[in-house]
């Protein structure tokens, strides 16, 4: 079992609520789990601990308290910091690089979910504005539920969205209409639109159907080979962004090394004799 | 205010019907909008202009007329034309350059629309075939109507459409069977499938609500910082063709510049202060 | 008419049930028609054959029977050959480059059928598992029917699907979330997910609806002129991988010289005048 | 033969000193060859007619004068003009996309000569600095003398060069380390080193020779087959951007219109008859 | 050993003078090893079945006889052929589609060089036109004769080569002002040019000297482990195509599996007991 | 002055001979500066924090000792960590996956070399083997000695080189054919050889004079604006990997930001005086 201990973190709780599924929580709920510098550095820590956990095969991502997933970057904090026009230098292509090395930092943190070789099964509830696209669209599979409150809330601040919601949104909603249309006027959606346009594959009444869902495709998949399941996130993240050629080299290079495992062996004789197979760890 | 008489094109009616909104109709209604030479190259005209207009922030495209958004090119001036088999030179090689000539030409009046600094918002209406295609996929927004009847019509008289329907059709819309049927078949299809397989975002019942809903849309972006809905258009565009690492870099270097806008502390304020940001001109 | 005679290989049936239509159809009914080597290496035969072949403009891919379109990879015979551990050298090096020349030539068999210039329907029903998928998304146009059962079989047995599913999904169907979702889950699913979501573009009560349909499909194509086809194939899986701006500049030199066929005169004038057009052989 | 009249451009002489051979000679020798924007805007409308012109199948391009090919950019009107902090927004975000748009305009300009169909060669001799490169780089074939003193000028007035040497270069010449060598130091050096290190082919004695010796390969290119020419410019350009893979592909589609040529028999009969090919215009 | 017997094929020697190392001798000497379709299907045939063979770890390539390595393409027997404008369709369509299946065709027997897993070193000796660049930019090392004359022939039959020289040139030659050069000229040069702009690595002073030297490095490489050298190849291949970030994570997947070699722990153990280390085949 | 303190690094000497120029020294001279795994860990470290020190400009990196600038991995040390066969999981997939993301985390030290905001400039003397390449590779200027002896070690000890040699090596060298001359072979080759093909921009007679030219040429770029340095650096390496299209559309969107530096204006000032800029710090 994954330690606990390992994952403690400010504003976040690391729980494993089944044998290989971890259950990361937003948790800071009195603030609309708005997001400090301090709490995306916290999360990309724990993804990278958790993409090499041998106990951890799927992931859960979720917000703590009824009311937001994530209401988005705390505004408040950020415009005392980086973003603030009173620090940094004052020839604006020196302050242009201090905001570039800032930008990198921030999208590496919320890359890590991406790079995080275990799948990331995210819940999206209430209000999930700005920073809560920009990390949906970095885990794997999107749930949301009937009260889910959607926006690509940046424009609305002044910025095109810079953490990776306008780079990935093209790449994961087959609809371009719609992508362009909830990025340039930020208007609120909700889970109906979300499902249509392809943005979320499921819907669920409330947080709380939707979060033990999620959890059961977390232990489903957790049940899986882990060596099939890391190379089936991997290969398609490559292949989305490749052509089909490249894609297709790619996959044959990697199942050269992959497809030489016991877990096929396993997993066939399992599937004759209708036992439930066994895989080491990874 | 933007200068209409700036914006005179014979076949073409541009107004501004509110602050920093455009309204650019296709004015052929007898001849269902069909396209002419002249016409392709006057849009691109007025696009180029409207793209650098600080007085505009975000465009309308709609068609004149009950019929037709418009039933594609004018086939009967184009077989006087360029493509018609007895002008220009016997070799074939020679007769191939003189096309690609001509198509790029072509193309680059319809990819101004892309290249627009602005979003833009297509309404399509009753007939719109082929042309009608490759107009609105270089659009940023597509609305339909009940009526509307949409074809990719070019496999019809014997080509492949290109003027960017084939190029554009698979980066806009996430069903590729559908695509491909579409394509090959020439068939006509309503709104109902449009919606359904992503190609247009709304349907409206009838044109002129359709209008008003894009212009609603277009005075709502307008509204916002003219910076931060420059970068999202752009940002998306740049992403939806690369990987996403390259699209996560590029966002960064853009924003690099753009986060020194004033505009970002203007609509922070206007946000807590609840009062409307006046942004000024780009 | 093209010879059937020419197109005998064991396990299929290859038909031509209207001038320039070809059906090729799986026929290993017994096994659900799962796959053995030798069917790969006969399907890519086939499919080689029909694009080159004067007298084929569409083709229409089924599986006999009625329970499945196809099971998959026949593993039973597969653990018997090279992904057998008892085969081959014990060196793990020597072993994967074995694999990735064995993976190479499975891949290459199915993507003869992208290959083929003519326009490929598949009709999925019944058990459609495995292989299925990574043949159907190398075909162009997807229908299947209420009682269609799909699945991302793969990790099931242990693998990550290495015969083009992984590298075709994400260019197939614009819902990512949902792709990773049955990719990582190998669970069933049917045809309502698959419209929903953008697998396939059509859905038909049965078998016998879904093939005629497919054929009524296949003739319609089948009438255009084979230039403006071809192209229009072939253009859309160029510009699908690649930037807006590339794909534009390919359609401008394949257009270059297919603008100079004389079927685009003859259906103009066909157009005109209400007729039927006759195009010559491809 | 094409019209002096029509070339006719402030601080350029062209000239037709052969058979389809075009000379255009940059001069303003009394300033070095310095470039104010007329000139780069000239440049380009030059080389649009050119690209087009059936009467023009290679051009050379110098410089006027003994002493510069070209200074580069002539700093005193560009610190008057668009990039003079005086002028323009004052917010940095507005100023900055005001530089974009004045970047391209600028690349455009150069990007002209890479684009025109016909090769172009250069001869660069005594100053040759800044925007010298830019430009050779954006030519096809490129010579100098003995006394030529080239730099990558840019770094000395503060700014990474932007027209075209950064991005051009990499592609041109193979031996990196000096390619950052000469970019990071702007350090002046001479035509052993360009030929060394691959940035020239041909080094001659003097401006004289070289223009001399340039014009004979003018000539000499002129004689071929204009359809091979511009095939052999455009395979070359869009392989050296992109995979072999894809190179090959593309050159089977261009000359599946190119091989069409009369031209390929005349000279397979002009070379059995040892005679010169006459070659109609393109 | 391998099986002289198995690679019998017209117009070609196919020898094995050491352990490992296989010579493939182009042998028509009489027409100057000119090449007539059968060839290039032959020359195909031979480099598959080479990049399979366990007994192969090195591949020399040469022409017979004194004159040539080849004076490319047999013009007399190309114009009976496809190329000729007598056979085939009349509609320039067809014709197109016709010549782009033949070039693909051709370039892929080509390109089977490339893709033959062990390295390629040709000696180019003598008159080398036109389809010799084709070839030896296929292959991995090339070296010459102080006699070696080369061509870049194809402009002089009036077409943009198109067996693969201007897709390969760009990315195996540093200068690309002498790339164009020679493309553009059809000039003949010798190996000094060669050598100095990077077309070769080696000059000898005759094709005696230099066969033999190219055996030594042939038994050179095939004395290495085979698993490294096949690795080294293809990293290079594919790195060369793409950015480096890309041929980094492609080196990691490809030596996850490679790594687990017996062939390191033999090599490290040879170099230190200063033994000639043993590899299992390939 | 930067603070050498904080570049406390076992088997590094790090110093600051002259204002922001930086000079990292590899120490380990009595082990030929052979690679155990904490000296990349620690030249990663010191690389980061050189990339965003303010008081750094220019970075030379040199080997201690006469004999070698680094002999390459010390194999010796690997053969006891991860590499060993006796370590990890006997899995082949799972020992595949740990291999994997070990070669990342090497690689990813490396590369930190290209990622510092500032040119690196290397002197390569005496031994220059395996990992010495790799490194070198990743510099951006490289200079080396009259006896220095280099070598692509890898296929030596049974591997494919996997930290960027074989990635970097076809985009820093022109002369494709000798770069998989050495690749291949492993052979020792010297500078001569290395400057001819271009892997080396200067050869200096011995160890002590190339340093000193290495320092006099970072001092130089040390003198430039440091905003001009940081960009021409990053957009040689940006449109290395990319189209030139791509590499201009990069440039423009850097310099929107970047021409906005007071260092244009010192930097046209001095250059108008006489004087000597001085650049405030980035």
């Amino acid at each position: 079992m994954a330690n606990a201990a390992d994952y403690k973190h400010e504003f976040f709780n690391v729980s494993f609520p089944a044998e290989y599924v971890a259950h990361v929580e937003i948790n800071r709920p009195e603030k609309m789990n708005a997001f400090k510098e301090i709490m995306w550095l916290n999360l990309s820590a724990i993804f990278k601990k958790l993409s090499h956990d041998p106990n951890v095969r799927a992931v859960i991502l979720t917000g703590a308290g009824d009311r937001a997933f994530t209401a988005g970057l705390d505004v408040q904090a950020a415009s005392q910091g980086q973003l603030s026009s009173n620090s940094g230098p004052s020839d604006s292509a020196r302050k242009a690089n201090g905001l570039r090395r800032h930008i990198f930092e921030f999208q590496e943190c919320i890359t890590a979910i991406e790079k995080c070789e275990k799948p990331v099964i995210v819940v999206l509830h209430g209000i999930s504005y700005g920073l809560a696209l920009d990390m949906c669209l970095a885990c794997d599979i999107r749930f949301s539920t009937n009260t889910t409150a959607f926006s690509v809330k940046e424009v609305d601040i002044g910025i095109a969205a810079d953490i990776g919601t306008l780079s990935r949104l093209p790449h994961s909603v087959g609809n371009h209409s719609w992508v362009k249309e909830i990025a340039l006027s930020a208007r609120v959606f909700g889970s109906d639109e979300a499902l249509q346009h392809g943005l979320v594959s499921r819907v669920y009444k409330d947080k709380k159907e939707a979060v033990d869902e999620a959890l059961k495709l977390g232990e489903l998949i957790a049940s899986k080979s882990p060596v099939a399941v890391l190379g089936t996130k991997e290969i398609i993240n490559y292949s989305r962004d490749r052509t089909i050629a490249d894609g297709l080299n790619y996959t044959a290079i990697w199942n050269a090394a992959m497809l030489q495992t016991q877990d096929m062996k396993d997993a066939m004789l399992s599937g004759i004799q209708k036992t439930t197979p066994k895989f080491s760890k990874l």
